[in-house]
């Protein structure tokens, strides 16, 4: 099975990192991971730079960058505001934002589920005529830092509800990486019902340490092939000070390699990738392969 | 399913770190592990100190601690020599050493499988004769740092033969951290058409990031409840520097508990053990907790 790695590293990783990075050092990072075999890069997001200081210069950023062929250069869209500066660069694919939960939404985008759809509606319906690829994310999939565990009847209606409306894929996201693979096996039994297996994606974080476990069953036991990761294991979680954050691009890789999947990703180049802008490894193969890059 | 922990910390994790810890210090972290629900504490090892100098007290390290009633206290016995001072202490159980590799066999115990067959046999019949419990290590049972992947065959014909000579289970080791789930699949699918569960017993490091994966494959889909683990998730491996060590026992007991197994180890006081004695935490639920642990 072919694996489609799409990676969050530029807009997950980096939102999370508070003192401001160079804009050139973020185009120089987008150019690294566009040759290390990955399918997709999310990288940037055009949020009101008031909230995430750190992305404020998403055009000049997508502006820059130099364009791998192959690859699909997409960001985060919150709202019509942002979906008009999205469309003055050239943008392959945008995601629109929700989350399973009533309380998590308000906290990070200040409305409920409903006024989630209310926002997103308009960016499908234009994205969708002009002809781009559009990714719902449905946040908090599995656990819910303020409801706990979220039942998967709810995840599953609202991704029906955005493939309704048009959204090419589903990215279900374990916002605070709590979920096991008990979890995961519960979400997908019930939405692969219902939703085909080419449009399900899986975002997973590192914190309660079961995030490969995660790719894998969904993996070993389903088939899923399409996973969000970030080189380097950059990112982290606001709820859990200190934890891990997203799952590592070259921890998915390899462990997907090992389980018999077809990878292209080079983990080797996403971890130099990494170490060339200065960032830190936060991995376990980076931690394996950091002696021998140093000695390069 | 009750799951059954032998927390290796003080012998495997300890062995580990250069800096020669004081007895008082190893005997306070033993008893406080005493206190976290694991079933077994593998104290030390009764090796020559020549070969670990860390690990030189192991007489008086198990002649200070405060047994706790329903927890079994083993060590290592890597010869005759390392046995009779072994019974000198009261020792509820202890562990015999072989490879499933050659190679690996020489660089640790400086002889090939045969001869460590050799050197374990007295030592089992006169632990078995005197009424101990016996554990026979086999590690590298899935890949060797010299030689690669190691075919199950061999290592199912060990496991036979350790359990022909009178040993009560064997510890698969995956020493070098490098095993994925569908190794662990193969070998499982392999060793228990011949031994019982209950005498298997799987030792996985966290090196390559699927160790957790590994523990979770093993018992989702074969029923497997007995694991070795080191609090704090100490140890290491000196085959890649840097990397990770041991799977900590605080990641095992949670994802287990998320898994529906019955847990009775408290992560709590296995990540406050550690803390307490002064040691390091490398674990992902130790990192979510240490922050909460810090404002008590």
């Amino acid at each position: 099975m072919k694996i489609y790695i799409t990676e969050v590293a530029p807009r997950d990783g980096l939102q999370n990192i508070k003192e401001i990075i160079e804009t050139d050092k973020k185009v120089e990072f987008v150019n690294l991971l566009s040759e290390t075999g990955v399918d997709e890069i999310e990288v940037t997001s055009f949020v009101h730079p008031k909230w995430v200081p750190q992305l404020a210069d998403a055009e000049e950023v997508f502006q820059k960058i130099k364009r791998k062929e192959g690859v699909i250069y997409s960001a985060i869209v919150p709202n019509e505001r942002g979906f008009e500066r999205a469309i003055k660069v050239k943008i392959d694919k945008i995601s629109v934002l929700t989350a399973a939960s009533d309380t998590f939404n308000r906290k990070n985008i200040n409305t409920d589920i409903e006024g989630s759809f209310e926002i997103l509606k308009p960016v499908v319906r234009n994205a969708k005529e002009m002809g781009l690829l559009v990714r719902g994310y449905i946040s908090t999939s599995f656990w819910c830092p303020y409801e706990g565990k979220i039942p998967g009847e709810r995840v599953l209606s609202l991704a029906l509800r955005l493939l309704d409306l048009g959204v090419d894929e589903i990215s279900f996201g374990d916002t605070i990486g709590r979920a096991s693979p008990k979890d995961v096996v519960e979400l997908l039994e019930l939405i692969l019902r219902e939703v085909p297996l080419d449009k399900v994606v899986l975002h997973f974080h590192a914190t309660y340490g079961m995030g490969i476990a995660n790719v894998i069953t969904a993996y070993k036991d389903f088939g899923v092939y399409r996973f969000d990761s970030s080189a380097g294991g950059l990112g982290g979680c606001p709820y859990a000070p200190g934890a891990s954050g997203n799952i590592a691009t070259e921890d998915v890789v390899f462990a997907l390699r090992e389980m018999g999947a077809e990878i292209k990703v080079d983990e080797v180049k996403v971890v130099e990738a990494v170490v060339k802008v200065g960032l830190p490894i936060n991995s376990s193969i980076g931690k394996v392969l950091l002696p021998k890059l140093s000695t390069l």
